[in-house]
């Protein structure tokens, strides 16, 4: 079976599963409810039925998948993968309120649909929704002991996305990122949602703590070469993805992996001077700004660089992944999700 | 022992409790723990040592009385009372946000001190910890079944928050709230987490499925007693208290039980209109606007029926702490606590 056709399986189990625990439970509550399926892209903004881009479904995805390489049966996995995945939508709603992004997707972000406040209390309920979610795994058998154990590690996942999304935030208005600094931060906010996607899937499956461990790392590795390619994108951009358009994270002087070796690694104390000079600048670079900046991070040799890191972090995840052992049809699958997500041949 | 004594005891330990669960994990995050400690009364704006009143403590008081009422040891409940806490300081910082509330316990709110972006993130961090705050009864030995069980019910009254949240923000830009819908959101924003705060303590303590029950509800009775006495002072205000000025829901056009009882079920069709014609003005009232609507609130005997209502509901608690048949030395200071918290004799 292809992963095209697994996947096929899957993601309409996901997305039942994420309607029936989104589900309006009271008249009342249409509009608050209403909200969350705006985000996850069942309604539109008049809350009329819609078939919009509401996300790809990664996390819950690599839930499943790591539950049946682990040996279990994907069904049980279900309320872990809905809870990732409502976590991924509780931080998205937050972050773009954060960020001031009016746009997600290619639609008004729900802030800018129905305000800050409301869209503040929305995320707030999708967060609490993911926990209940995961509760539901007690109606699938799973043993008490794994159930606790998921609890814990979804809460610290969120723990870790709150605290990498502060220094995020706190990088914004400081120049001194250095690299240690920029990998804690993307491992914060980006891998460890992903590292805990795939261990709860082996979780639900297998109390086997090394090879729970080895999806966590496998899932780790994947979302940090994961973010640092979506920083690569938001460079230099790629033709074959659409809606990204060349240079947004310069424009908006983002605190990415090019910038951050430009800056602090590169050994070429010039360029770091005029490119931290370009992001002292108090508002948006124009495209001329832009275009400054992307001669000196090509100058230093930024992109090579952060490809390289991106293709050792993929290299681990694999690595992670051999190192379980476990070489069964859905690791065969990882492997291919993971390379597809990385644009990379197996 | 008296209640003070009993208090005397407790509280430290709560505040230590809480100090723990907030300790800076890392020195890069002391910034993030800032903010929350902050909130919680420990620091100033710069982070320096400070004694500012950050809340009375009641949630894990309830929590930590009705174990012992349960013939628990109070200590066994203390993760449960610090997680009830930091639920409600994650509800105050997202609702000052919410409602463009400036000031918290006469000092700035967080957001206007760092901005919404950073209390936005400061509030969910406190969400996530007040669930991890919880996995701790494991620490204290406290069963597996019983643990997930107060996961579950802090989960659900985290829901109720949000739910109930969400609808005093929609009542806002409607008249159209009558009785039940106001009973319903405040049950839901304010009584459900004091419901839980007791059901905590008395589930750490006893599998009693229907004893656990009778704290639940003599915590809502309690909740709801306790906002509709809140409505009464920020209506009429109160000698006694101090930092609460008379009158202010009504020149912040809230709808309170007095004002919902004037325009829904006072017969007195005159009123209703002429108060609904002040409500619906653009802005907050003035001075002579708001005695306008005073002298109508007094008109109809609002200010005698949410004080009727709010005695019932104490009246209501009190029964439902005598139907689970405990009369120990804890549910009387139970009583106690909850006469204070009305300014009742017992």
């Amino acid at each position: 079976m292809t992963l095209d056709t697994i996947l096929g399986q899957l993601l309409p189990q996901i997305e039942a599963d994420l309607k029936d625990v989104l589900r309006i439970p009271h008249p009342e509550l249409a509009a608050y409810y209403g909200m969350m399926h705006y985000h996850l892209g069942w309604v539109d903004e008049s809350l009329q039925p819609a078939a919009a881009q509401g996300g790809k479904r990664l996390r819950p995805a690599l839930c499943l998948l790591a539950c049946r390489a682990a040996g279990g049966d994907p069904h049980w996995a279900l309320p872990a993968g809905t809870a990732v995945e409502l976590v991924h939508c509780f931080s998205l709603v937050h972050d773009d309120i954060e960020d001031h992004s009016s746009q997600r997707r290619g639609r008004p972000a729900m802030w800018s649909v129905w305000g800050v406040p409301q869209a503040l209390n929305a995320g707030d309920g999708l967060f609490v929704l993911a926990r209940l979610s995961l509760h539901r795994l007690d109606d699938r058998g799973v043993p008490a002991a794994r159930r606790q154990a998921a609890t814990v590690a979804l809460d610290q996942a969120c723990l870790a996305l709150c605290e990498g999304q502060f220094f995020d935030m706190s990088f914004e208005s400081s120049l001194d990122v250095d690299l240690d600094q920029y990998l804690w931060m993307i491992r914060h906010k980006t891998a460890t949602l992903l590292a805990t996607s795939a261990q709860l899937g082996a979780l639900v499956a297998s109390d086997d703590a090394g090879l729970i461990r080895g999806f966590f790392r496998f899932g780790e590795n994947l979302g940090m070469a994961f973010q640092i390619q979506d920083d690569i994108l938001g460079t230099w951009g790629d033709e074959h993805v659409t809606g990204k358009s060349v240079a947004t994270d310069i424009r908006d002087r983002k605190k990415t992996l090019p910038v951050v070796y430009a800056l602090h690694e590169a050994n070429d104390e010039e360029a770091a001077r005029e490119l931290a000079a370009l992001y002292a600048r108090p508002e948006r670079l124009d495209r001329a700004a832009s275009q400054s900046a992307l001669s000196l991070l090509d100058r230093v040799g930024a992109r090579r660089y952060a490809e390289d890191t991106a293709a050792e972090y993929y290299r681990l995840a694999l690595a992670s992944l051999d190192e379980t052992g476990i070489d069964n049809q859905a690791a065969a699958d990882l492997r291919e999700l993971a390379a597809r997500l990385l644009k990379r041949k197996q």
